[in-house]
């Protein structure tokens, strides 16, 4: 119950802050995003004096040398943050957009026009970059923002944030733009999600224990991100130059990615085929491959697949393998067992591709090309919150317009009804 | 857990029609609506059958006058339906509309596309119209539906949509686009909230008390809809002949809405003129009054308002008034006890009423206008599934594309990543 007051507490200084980060120009939102960058660079030494008890405590506690290295900062990872806030500052400002207007038969006037959220939760395990990259996301588009970041983390993020509200202070944002939740006990998670009316939505950034934990217990709307089982379909009409780079790509280039390939579905007039091409070169890269009892009768190096391995995010050097009938197949395979993230067909087939396209049920349905482009940058969009997995609000890539919402403004001249 | 097994079971089927419903054309599924309003003509006396059951049934068990009335269906509210389902099919589909589309530098061609959810949840306790409505607005959008309607209208609800599902199969829609739940235990509405990847979104449609339950147990997306403590803040700019009929016309045009004025605020500089103008206008409809210590000072006729006042949505010909110091005050009065829904202010200044559609938090901001315009047809929209109430994905009123979401179709020839 303490836990939850505490949070509560901040999440009311939040929304206070929130209110007056809405009347914000533009210009004064960007001069400070500009004065946190310099801040970051300016305090350095500080953020890596705390960031190394960080990285001792993770080394003490036998934590894996790549997450020790995902948190570890450094001037160049830092000077990396600095130009995140510098891009943020470039990008166009969603606010006052409006989208829509009318006049009706009895005069009013009906104007929507984009709005902040308010409060915007977000649950992350990862780098402490994430901690700087939200803020900065969250003022650009007016909102306040409460931030619960990994424990191995804690004081590199307590640093951050508190150069950052300081300088943004220092330039007129509220006091409480930036919320840091310094409880590193777990039930700082769900007593978030649990606080309506303080919190306008939650977005939870991390492994698909965390977002199941959220979506489980949250009464504030939560958007969904990450967990990617990802798969890319050949089809008969594959041009092999295409599918051997773009399915070998897409599962090593960055395996822990959520946009990488996880399951590798093969039309069966191909298979024997093209099966024994791709399974040399993944083998060659060191990836473990799990097939089916088609798949392993063409290529008997694969281990065997499960029921499990369909729906595993391995995020990991390891692929399963499919033979199957046909198209539809495919995409039956596709819809029961995917995240709904990203899928690929590779074909020349431009009526299967279409057909693909339209059924299959994903934020992102590529034709020719690697999931792997799932990305806000790669999109386009400048900079990304996360990668949207649920159908209301946002899909895929977020930017900075997923962060906010609509308000209707109608003006009268006395109409009752 | 049979009853989640059951509904689980009904969702399987309707994700299988939903599947063929996307790829509907336009004058398919029109020709279906068309089709489902004559039926509905057609087996009016067997509606009629059901209904009197249901009626003679509410009649039994005590129920009120006013619910008896809304239960009751007679051949002109039929006919009603029907009408509702010949519009429906006149409205602009949304789906395929392509809102974004870019070419990348490395070749990757974009398109954001509207598409359908798959399958949408309404939990509804109205009238039994809901059941036509929500079913051809889910069609139309190309989304397959599963209702739960309220267990006094059952006969009549499972009637409509035997009839509805027969008429739109009969020219090709998909067997189990329409999916009626038939179980009144209170169960079904949590089961059916926590069905992910089988129900895409939950809308309830109800009281304060249906809305909370569903947000307290849902893992499954929802839209929250409906409640409504909304206020006019009569500025000390007002003029009188507005604020005078828009007050009163809020209050007693229809009570039981949600977009109905709760609370009455009034700058302390007129509340000498105007409370005993707008408390004698409302004392002759009788509207009981429930004001703060400063109000019953001017209007001793009032009762007290208690603190729970401030934040009851009375649904009924009460009103609670409260005196405030200035325009921050009445913001932060509405910001503290408002539901989001539909705010009002009454007044010349220009600036005020800037100030005022700037900072409060609410789907709807009016000047010089009634909080009951908060309407899909009032907006122009032609129809509505209801009026959301929450941030994510859609606020105000929902149309047909409050039922739709987007996706990513992107062409490449060979890019990896």
């Amino acid at each position: 119950m303490i836990i939850k007051k505490v949070i509560a507490q901040q999440a009311k200084l939040a929304k206070v802050a929130a209110r007056k980060l809405a009347g914000l120009s533009t210009e004064q939102k960007n001069s400070a995003l500009l004065e946190m960058a310099d801040a970051l660079e300016k305090n350095q030494s500080e953020i890596i004096s705390a960031n190394s008890e960080d990285v001792a405590a993770a080394k003490k506690k036998g934590t894996r040398a790549n997450m020790i290295d995902r948190l570890t900062l450094t001037p160049e990872r830092i000077s990396a943050m600095a130009e995140g806030l510098r891009q943020t500052a470039e990008l166009k400002d969603p606010i006052g957009e409006e989208d829509f207007h009318t006049e009706r038969p009895n005069g009013l006037k009906i104007r929507r026009v984009r709005v902040p959220f308010g409060v915007v939760g977000i649950i992350y395990e990862a780098r402490p970059n994430v901690t700087v990259d939200a803020a900065a996301l969250c003022l650009k588009s007016g909102n306040a923002c409460v931030l619960r970041g990994g424990s191995e983390a804690i004081r590199t993020n307590q640093k951050l944030v508190e150069i950052l509200n300081a300088a943004a202070t220092s330039v007129g944002i509220p006091e409480h733009a930036i919320e840091f939740v310094a409880i590193t006990d777990r039930d700082a998670v769900l007593s978030m999600c649990r606080l309506r009316k303080l919190i306008d939505v939650i977005i939870p950034r991390g492994g698909a224990g965390l977002i199941t934990r959220v979506v489980e217990h949250a009464t504030v709307p939560v958007i969904e991100t990450g967990t990617g089982v990802c798969h890319i379909y050949v089809d008969k009409a594959a041009n092999f130059e295409i599918a051997l780079p773009v399915v070998l790509t897409a599962k090593i280039s960055r395996p822990s990615v959520c946009n990488a390939m996880e399951t590798l579905l093969v039309h069966k007039d191909i298979a024997e085929d093209f099966l024994p091409k791709i399974s040399k070169l993944m083998i060659e890269n060191k990836v473990e491959l799990r097939g089916d009892e088609v798949s392993r009768k063409i290529c008997p190096e694969m281990k065997a697949a499960t029921e499990e391995d369909w729906s595993t995010e391995y995020n990991d050097l390891i692929l399963s393998v499919k033979v199957v009938e046909n198209l539809d197949a495919a995409i039956d395979h596709i819809n029961k067992y995917n995240t709904e993230h990203s899928e690929a067909i590779i074909t020349d087939d431009k009526v299967a591709a279409k057909k693909f396209q339209t059924l299959v049920d994903a934020a992102a349905v590529y034709v020719n090309t690697s999931t792997r482009f799932t990305d806000g940058f790669e999109f386009g969009f400048g900079a990304e919150i996360g990668i949207s997995t649920q159908k209301l609000h946002a899909r895929g890539p977020m930017g900075l317009e997923a962060l906010t919402t609509m308000k209707y403004l109608i003006d009268g001249n006395g109409q009752t009804r």
